[in-house]
């Protein structure tokens, strides 16, 4: 605010300041944009990481760059976002881009696919492995440039009704399941449905649905699914760590000061690691809460994520096979997966076991 | 710079410019400070962070707030870092707030203990369990304010010439371990060693210490202990996620512009991402390395480990018993820990253990 009111007096001077005024309004120049999220506000973490990141772009840049976020339908449709941005609609959108695999499965692998990368394995890649530049130069060609701008951790493996005791149980239901999990479940026997997250809980209800995966327990709780089904199923093998974007038109992103850009990567950096301490932090809660109301947690036998998992490599095998875009970015992410995977099953995740291990003694 | 330009020249204009002119100045001076790293340069994943932070910040600031980091012993010796901020002779150090245990055990608590959490639970803890409040509040009594800004993820076991089965073969081991974990170590009859980090590879050498706990794959290849000692225990029940800061006099802070408090603020949560994508794109690589050379990776029988926690717990009590605001924290962080840890045991670990178990089909 204040150098608004410095370059107003100095415009007022005439001759001189005139001189030098185009170099503030160039170095630090009042601009506002539109931000359409593909996600409505009662989901309110992944909402609010769209909220944060834009006031941390505010805040870094003295409030002169304002992104305003609207809601999935104010301007477009939820699962449209990407498409404003290109058309040019809207300069940004916070989305996730594996909501785009039918455009092309590659989205997918720039966001979360069934048995690839978790969390921490997501941002070595990304950061230090060479997934950024990989994934920037899939992006340009689509006229966009994206940040990781937040993580929701593992999602659930879903709410059924029924006992999951092998893969023919699967077999015949009819379930709540996006993206490519979809494709995957599909070739199991299920049916999956493309349902919109507010119209989930009616056909749970009514029975027109036997399953759903949706996202975690803060999210899935407030949807009110463990009023009509208990079982709650982990892992989710579909989603081990679901990156959101901020999406920027590549033309809009490409005509902003330096330090505008610098202020998008490092603040979307910066919600990456906010958006998944919030749900680390309140997931837990969550969890507890639909516990005490009679929820039960179940484990996937291992026979049966087995099976997923076989049914899910030939699955990609076909996708290697057709797709060239697809095939290089998803053997670096196996490439390097076989090193993170090795190196944290004895590293850190023995850490983890260790700490499960001593609850007993904590808790006497 | 553009805007030192306008400045210059509508102070030339005298009068009216003269009056805005502080606003500008005020807003984006030009300020540079000193940073002194607890770390040599040799340690350049962990070195690399305070500058990646220190450049972030001048970047967000268009290079108006210039912060220049300095090795260990260019300025004040390597554990002189606080003391150094705390007087002034600094304005900033990026050190590990556990190294000074000697002057209150209520620093371990703020970047990592022994048996407490992991990186993504003080994640969590941090910026959305109360623990950055808390911290701020412990800390404002040092004179000094301090972000979390950067994770080595589990430090590892150590290097030890001889196979550990049962808790006793630690009896009587002189060996290098670190701040509260040797207190804790002692009390299991290891003879606890402080080496800075140079003199640790001569003394494994000439037989002056047994054993050796550092970092891990990354920097401990590094120091060549593998050249003397192939055992290489996991999990590193004394740091399951080692968080490093960025410290600043609590004055010299205050007086930022808040702007200046807000680049500080982001690119240190930015910087913490980008170190443990850092140590986690490049340990796996390491311990490969390691494993090529001969290095054994062993976990520590579990008896043992709960042997040192029993100890651990022990050792707690007493500090809980004795100091009131190492109690206080320390509480928190128990109870934070449940929660986390009793979610985690049924979501991303098993996630993790899933994909564990993919490995044979991966790579036939």
């Amino acid at each position: 605010m204040k150098r608004r009111v410095f370059l107003k007096s100095a415009l007022a001077l005439g001759g001189t300041a005139a001189i030098a005024a185009p170099a503030i309004a160039q170095s630090a120049p009042q601009i506002r944009w539109r931000m359409t999220s593909s996600f409505p506000k009662s989901v309110d973490i992944t909402f609010g990481a769209g909220e944060y990141f834009a006031k941390l772009v505010s805040d870094l840049t003295d409030g002169k760059f304002v992104i305003q976020q609207f809601a999935a339908g104010e301007i477009v449709p939820g699962l449209q976002a990407l498409d404003a941005v290109q058309s040019g609609t809207v300069e940004a959108a916070y989305t996730g881009l594996l909501f785009y695999v039918g455009k092309d499965p590659t989205y997918s692998l720039t966001s979360s696919a069934p048995f690839m990368m978790n969390p921490r394995a997501q941002n070595a890649w990304y950061y230090h492995g060479g997934g950024m530049t990989m994934t920037h130069e899939f992006l340009r060609k689509q006229k966009v440039v994206a940040y990781p701008c937040g993580n929701t951790g593992m999602q659930w493996g879903g709410w059924f009704k029924k006992e999951i005791k092998t893969v023919d149980d699967l077999r015949g239901l009819k379930m709540r399941i996006a993206g490519l999990a979809g494709n995957i479940a599909s070739r199991l026997g299920v049916v999956p449905q493309q349902i919109a997250p507010g119209d989930i809980y009616p056909a749970l209800e009514r029975g027109a649905i036997d399953a759903v995966e949706y996202i975690g327990p803060y999210d899935d709780e407030k949807l009110g699914f463990h009023k009509v089904v208990q079982r709650y199923y982990s892992p989710g093998w579909q989603e081990g760590g679901t990156i959101f974007h901020g999406v920027f038109n590549l033309e809009k992103f490409n005509e902003l000061p330096p330090l505008y850009k610098k202020a998008i990567e490092i603040a979307s950096q910066a919600t990456t690691l906010d958006m998944l301490a919030h749900y680390d932090a309140k997931n837990p809660e969550a969890l507890q809460r639909l516990i005490s109301q009679g929820v039960q947690v179940s484990l996937f036998p291992n026979e049966v994520l087995m099976k997923i998992f076989e049914e899910t490599e030939g699955f990609y095998k076909g996708l290697v096979g057709s797709n060239p875009e697809f095939a290089t970015m998803f053997n670096h992410q196996r490439e390097f997966m076989k090193k993170s995977n090795m190196y944290q099953q004895v590293a850190d995740f023995q850490y983890d076991l260790m700490m499960f291990r001593t609850k007993r003694i904590v808790s006497q």
